[in-house]
């Protein structure tokens, strides 16, 4: 029996978003029943819901940083029980059967991992939904427990800007010690110094604005460099191991390759678009540089960072707001004017009911 | 008491190679001098004299593929003595105290390594001069020796061909079982697909050219794409979790990312231009590849390429050459008419004499 829902969904690529009804589906055997009490809201949401990369479906409930309550379980859950605070993060779903599958890597499922909102659910068809809503079902492998002593509000962003960040500096192997650049001052590059400091890295953030300086120190940078002073740039020539590059739209990442020393790594996380201007391929055979991507993290993974992150006291900075606040968000987000993350406290939906 | 030399060397970007009587320096504490006996033929060594690099010196004698016999050591050399069979690479010399240098990793030398050619000597300030020539004398450190049981002419070129792709393969990890696409078909990549092959890969040779399938089975490939059908690429994506990539001109490398696996890793050795087509940020992070770069070899691993060579008895393709024949030789090599090094007898120089 399908559960009615509401949640605040975009019906068009130009229309705000609104109060809409619709319906969960009946509970599977795996799936977890959950309340929302709080969703990040991330850039994503945005790109998608606008139709920015040509694969929007409507109507669309974007969210997937979201934390809730389990409300019920089906027969076969065996991690989670009513009244367990759990999360979920980008995906739902995947074919749970390929190499990447086997591995833990569900974001890299040979044939692409459902999403949690405005994917087709793979058993019926339907469209996936997310978090700006009052609850989701999900199967119990795409849930993570929320560990103790984490502020939930706070820990929302975890979920996707938390385990795309930690996920690569994982990966490719930071440790105590590593010279780290993180690029970007915005809810992944925040959490980007956050989790890189906590791992013993000596983080320097790049930022294009001298006015971020003071802010980015407050975070937890060891350094600062404003990128588009040459001086700086040029003092800081192969210095770093890993550079951690969370900028979303195109940049010139030669400057910053020549800031690696040799067999650094630059990571992208945030940059699909062709890399222009050119990547200088001197750049990286004569210092046998790395350059790499990285997308989200798997589920094991989306655990452990939780973990790391209670043990270490790192959540995300946050804004709340109600969820009628949601489109003004969403253009103070479009503006950058957001530190770092707005979270949607979902008890403001309780009471709304749809125009 | 400097000793004479003659070699061949070019004037000017514009002159052929010539017979030059030069001079090779007073053999210091941590020399060895050697009396060429082969050397290989490199695209660089072109590259260099035509000054398409902008970085030309001359006079210069190219060669950096050097076979020969040791004729005298000076008082601190202990690995050679005089008889010995010993090879030379592409540096002859380097700060010897930067953190490359100290891993054995030369070529990544913080100040930069001095070429076998055409490179201030650090000492003495005098050019250095190449292998096209009768002899040499180069440091103790920069020499290797050349293993039993290995024939010499085809050796030469394992010198900068085969440690050029052998590096990169044992450094990111090629293991047997693994799939390795080789792209491309010359000096680089036929010693590419023969090492690859001799680490127990899988190997695949990528060819624009039909003409080239028959060929590269014989080298050793287990398969051919012919990367200009599109067909044949996409029935590969998603299959390799190595391509080396020895092309050095402009390409556009999109479609060998989607030939990675989840995790690949895209090596170039050849192409040092700004890489346009530009390289699609999606690739890399949908799928967590990695693009990197990777130069030559350390001398460490310059003297394990040589032993791995006679243990697997690889040597590379050659054609003999007189050295009166070397301008007709770099012609015919820029049209990529050779299989697939030019190696120049020294013994054709003997009885040369300047015009």
């Amino acid at each position: 029996m399908s559960t009615p829902a509401k949640g605040y969904a975009a019906h068009s690529a130009e229309t705000p978003l609104a109060l809409w009804n619709f319906e969960r589906r009946t509970p599977r055997a795996d799936d977890v029943s959950i309340e929302i009490l709080y969703c990040g809201v991330c850039h994503s949401d945005l790109h998608f819901a606008r139709d920015d990369w040509g694969m929007a479906a409507y109507p669309v409930v974007p969210g997937h940083e979201i934390v809730g309550r389990v409300t019920a379980v089906g027969h076969d859950v065996t991690t989670f029980k009513t009244g367990d605070i759990v999360g979920v993060g980008c995906m739902v779903d995947s074919c749970r059967q390929c190499n990447s599958c086997n591995s833990g890597l569900e974001q890299y499922c040979a044939e692409g991992f459902t999403m949690t909102y405005g994917s087709p659910d793979r058993h019926d068809n339907t469209l996936t939904q997310g978090g700006y809503s009052d609850s989701v079902v999900v199967s119990e492998r795409f849930v993570v427990g929320m560990p103790d002593g984490l502020d939930l509000k706070s820990a929302a962003p975890i979920l996707c800007a938390g385990i795309t960040t930690y996920s690569p500096l994982k990966h490719y192997g930071v440790k105590p010690g590593d010279k780290v650049g993180v690029i970007g001052m915005g809810g992944l590059g925040h959490m980007g110094v956050k989790l890189a400091s906590a791992m013993g890295a000596e983080v320097t953030l790049f930022t294009r604005s001298e006015s971020k300086v003071a802010e980015a120190k407050k975070q937890g940078a060891d350094h600062v460099v404003v990128s588009t002073d040459e001086a700086q740039m040029t003092a800081v020539t192969e210095t770093f191991d890993f550079m951690l590059d969370t900028v979303p739209v195109q940049h010139d990442i030669n400057p910053y390759l020549n800031a690696l020393k040799p067999d650094g790594t630059h990571i992208l996380v945030g940059l699909l678009e062709p890399l222009d201007p050119a990547v200088s391929g001197a750049n990286l055979v004569f210092r046998r540089r790395v350059l790499a991507g990285s997308l989200i993290g798997g589920m094991p993974e989306t655990q452990e960072v939780l973990e790391f992150c209670a043990e270490h006291g790192i959540t995300c900075d946050v804004e709340m707001i109600n969820i009628d606040q949601i489109n003004e968000a969403w253009d103070r987000m479009q503006k950058g004017d957001v530190r770092y993350r707005f979270v949607i406290d979902m008890a403001s939906l309780k009471d709304s009911s749809a125009a």
